[in-house]
């Protein structure tokens, strides 16, 4: 496996395109993304688990129903959630793009990302749909990529290439993340495009396996959105033996998705608002899989962890603090923690008791833009990693500022 | 019942005081705390939920197995938390301050706030254990409150009077909250004496029900600490019938115990750090108190409607997002949301849906430094009600400032 330039239109047959329409007032600021397959694609998609979901995720699961889906579209400027006329809009805008693409409107995933509970006008997609769509080409992933960012403040887009059963087979994806267009919203969305040939079960059980370990385990502030859905769609022109098992070629393809999630998931977590440092923990020799994620993702969400890796204080006992208070088994007197980076790697707590350090290899340490947290428990086989970002003046600034 | 002056020396027979021990470096603060009995209480403690336990609640646990104390001795610039040797310094503690007071050393609650892991040394308490004993006195609530402090602003004690079996009772407290000394833990205490006379039982019973409504309802950065600790010592001297059944007088003296820890919760809630604004979120009408409760503390937990409070921002689609992902029972499209204070009142949100609001209204509404969030569930006739405050700038200082 290795990593390709060209994002969404890296496999083959997919063309993608990122336009202005009129949604966001800034004009120089792209609004609408569409990607489109040249045939037919198993498709998937994973949901927001917020019982206030947007309208967009409505349609989009039924449109998912039959596993089915030649295009996505999404714009961004407008969560379209929490609107009276909520689904109607999202199946206008449905509607629009199967006409000009000339397909069934129920072959399209939609999405949105933006204010919460403020009217999506109709009228930006009406005026704009024909451009959108003669647009769209073959190294358009960035474009896509540009029109679903909101506070985002770098481009979050990758592709690898891959061998099934003979076959050169490619995964692209993008994915915009812990952004917010006014501070009124948090969206997680990543379209993921595959030409591999696999079958609607095993993609759907495919995501969901990557899906847990990734994205499901990266956290910016503990808001889960309402908007937040991964998509990816499969139109098989790789031509490989389709999978339709858990197999060795599963295994391949699911090892290029990870891949894929993992970057994508720590291009969100870095990119996280305001943050200054990417922070990865690591809990090893857990008794199970979910205590060991269970222990990541509070360190990882702990407001005054993240308010001391800002702060670069190797201040370990927030981290026990942390520890202590999620719902996980463990020994508290057998926690070992390293805190790591490029500049060095210190042990801070041996068997759950403060371990000497030196203040200033500490702060060389933590000086870094990378941070590794990594917590042996020392009672078990099982390990998990969570990613997340520091607390900073700027997330504050970005969420506070009133609007204008 | 009444307000009255005096904190924990309100009730009739306890003493107090606070002084300078040199835990902490500054020599102007207060460090060490002892409240004092002149006769045999009954005592109850309830404790965090946090498995990294401070060496202090483990001592404190076994001292109150027979659900009696005399003394509470409490020093603060140092949690003896995640120390090798904790519960040995605090037994040290308790012993040399019983022999000071010429108590046995299990009649003590002992308690610390402070930096996690690092060694607590004896010394301060035994050079100075006979002066803070010397110095106990009638009106030492004040100082003793003082000796308990860390980042603490403002000093939270209360003391009401009220009547049981046509005898006059006190209840009197003091905590603090939502500090941290150095920036590596957060404790919330909160020290209650009473005169009324309460069997053992009753007095473990109402402090599970109180504290469920009033401590545990609090959030200022979702950190359970360490070290949470509420103790209540009553010595029987306001000469009432005892309390030995869930009576009439059982409830009077729960009221009153309510309302001072609602005073405290309240006080720990606005003190929060870096807090500029106390954030109260009432839900109304739930299926069950859990779902309300649930509900409560998502909104007042969560990072982005925290972060829009201090931006005085009326962006409700965080409400309804932190709705959205809490594990509570209730139909979205009923719910109704106003944003209070003492500047008027705002519908912002009506049915699940926007409900138009003018923004100058609401920008006057949000510029109060107490807000109410009014959540109704339309969907039961259960309620309940968090406290919390604002996220800003300077939390983010005080928790990522780097140790000096």
């Amino acid at each position: 496996m290795k990593e390709v330039k060209g994002g969404v239109c890296a496999p083959l047959g997919f063309q993608a395109t990122g336009i202005h329409c009129g949604i966001r007032k800034n004009k120089t600021k792209k609004d609408l993304s569409l990607i489109v397959s040249d045939v037919m694609c198993h498709a998937a998609s994973t949901y927001t688990l917020n019982k206030v979901k947007g309208a967009p995720i409505v349609v989009t699961k039924q449109h998912l129903l039959n596993g089915e889906a030649k295009a996505i579209i999404c714009n961004s400027g407008n969560a379209n959630t929490c609107n009276p006329n909520g689904e109607d809009i999202a199946n206008q805008v449905c509607e629009l793009c199967a006409d000009a693409l000339n397909i069934k409107a129920d072959d399209i995933i939609v999405a949105s990302t933006g204010v919460i509970g403020q009217p999506l006008d109709i009228t930006p997609f009406q005026t704009h749909m024909d451009k959108l769509v003669s647009s769209l080409n073959n190294n358009g992933s960035e474009a896509a990529c540009e029109g679903i960012m909101t506070t985002d403040t770098v481009k979050k887009e990758y592709a690898v290439e891959f061998e099934l059963s003979g076959q050169t087979c490619h995964i692209g994806a993008i994915a915009k993340g812990s952004g917010m267009i006014h501070p009124n919203m948090a969206t997680m969305l990543a379209f993921v495009t595959t030409d591999v040939a696999i079958s609607k079960e095993m993609l759907n059980t495919v995501i969901q396996e990557v899906v847990a370990d990734t994205f499901n385990m990266v956290s910016v502030d503990g808001d889960t959105s309402t908007n937040d859905m991964l998509s990816v769609m499969a139109n098989g022109l790789a031509k490989n033996n389709i999978i339709i098992d858990k197999d060795a070629d599963y295994e391949v393809f699911k090892e290029a998705l990870m891949y894929i999630c993992i970057c994508l998931s720590k291009g969100i977590a870095k990119d996280g608002e305001g943050a200054t440092k990417l922070l990865t923990c690591t809990v090893s020799h857990a008794c199970s899989v979910q205590d060991a994620k269970t222990v990541a993702k509070s360190v990882i969400t702990s407001s005054l962890f993240k308010a001391a890796m800002f702060g670069k204080d190797a201040n370990w006992g927030r981290i026990l603090c942390a520890i202590g208070y999620c719902d996980a088994s463990y020994d508290v007197d057998k926690i070992e923690v390293h805190l790591a980076s490029q500049a060095g790697q210190i042990l801070v707590c041996q068997n759950g008791r403060g371990y000497p350090f030196d203040e200033d290899e500490a702060l060389k340490v933590l000086s870094e833009d990378e941070i590794d947290v990594l917590i042996n428990l020392h009672d078990g086989s099982h390990h998990a990693t969570a990613w997340g970002c520091d607390l900073t003046y700027d997330y504050v600034k970005i969420n506070g500022d009133y609007r204008t």
